[in-house]
């Protein structure tokens, strides 16, 4: 399972980019990506992702991925790699070193 | 690009499947997931994939996958298969077919 079939038609979306904006109210012990500037990040991606023109790309906005404790979260699919972005920088390193360049950013990956 | 490589850790989810929950003003021209009863149905789903045992697997709700047209759209990664879920029976043939028989249910999907 989680592998394409022989059938299956041609991906809708060459990278596919889950950003959670999911809030929490202040306070709650799981935090949220929201609270941390997700809302914003997201946004900022969407604009570099087409400044750099990555092509057949599209950067989602996503409710609660459930990785609370670890955003603000980003899954890239189909990959199914997830990044951690805590600013701008993080967001400009993740779209160059994985969707221009199709490699990885190591250094903000989230673990397994 | 698009492909999982040799370092990349294991799926955080199995299945992680994508509902839009976009809501339109009424009467937009695309129309709207929401509009179509998509928030229900992916309450449902959450339900049901639960009740079948179905393993790591997320029913995430996600904003406008732009595909407003074709909708109640969801998507399921890593595979990148699209659906159209128009109801409650939809949402269980999805399920059985795919995410337990790790088949696909031909008949709701959506074209490249």
């Amino acid at each position: 399972m989680g592998d394409r079939h022989p059938g299956d038609p041609e991906l809708f979306f060459e990278f596919h980019v889950f950003v959670c904006v999911n809030r929490r109210p202040d306070g709650h012990i799981r935090g949220s990506c929201a609270a941390r500037g997700s809302e914003k990040l997201r946004d900022y991606m969407k604009v570099r992702a087409k400044e750099l023109g990555v092509k057949k790309v599209r950067i989602n906005a996503a409710a609660c991925l459930d990785r609370c404790e670890l955003g603000p979260c980003v899954a890239v699919y189909p990959e199914g790699v997830w990044y951690r972005v805590g600013n701008p920088a993080d967001v400009d390193r993740v779209l160059q070193a994985h969707l221009v360049e199709g490699g990885r950013a190591d250094e903000l990956r989230l673990p397994a």
